[in-house]
């Protein structure tokens, strides 16, 4: 079958959201949201492309930082309204500099921080 | 630094995305959604409980179906608007039977059907 991303289920404010995870070793890096166009331009492109809530544009990801995501696969789920974006990350993930965004544990009631920015 | 589910950012449902990771695997299994009590109960119980939308109630994973999500590690990202649950999840995560929810791959412009469902 054919895929079209306008039969995605997006949310109400046109968005649908993409889990990164890292493929050789199933990291889970990052979420973020794309709409419509950002899903065509990622599968186009395979260069990994959101869109930003808070600048309210695309986002492809790495531009600036160099920290860019190659599209290995891009997988939806069964509802059709999350999808799941196989990638090779370089670098960072995180703005933080961290590899992952998923960095703090709640272990035992308490926030611990798994892993420090990379240099 | 103590945790508090009320620090998360919560969208204007009062609900946060929930991605639910194979600790040992590392597969990505599904997608859902809690509410500030939700993420208190999974926290307290070890059980994965997530805020139905459709059904406007809590929903214990596995608690009908018997695929029960046990808690291993419950991570927030860098914008606290996102969780990782890492678990060890019984049989199916998804509800068409099969291991994870995306099992649709877009490849090629197509869809293609990675899993099946369990026997």
């Amino acid at each position: 079958m054919s895929f079209d991303p306008s039969t995605l289920t997006y949310d109400y404010n046109g968005l649908i959201p993409c889990i990164a995870q890292q493929d050789d070793t199933g990291e889970v890096l990052m979420m973020a949201w794309m709409n419509a166009d950002a899903v065509a331009m990622t599968l186009q492109t395979k260069r990994v492309t959101y869109w930003s809530r808070s600048r309210q544009a695309f986002w492809i990801k790495g531009e600036t930082s160099g920290h860019t995501q190659e599209l290995i696969d891009l997988r939806l789920d069964c509802d059709r309204d999350c999808l799941l974006a196989v990638v090779r990350q370089i670098g960072a993930a995180c703005h933080t500099n961290r590899r992952s965004c998923f960095y703090t544990s709640v272990t035992s009631g308490n926030e611990v921080e798994l892993m420090t920015p990379q240099d």
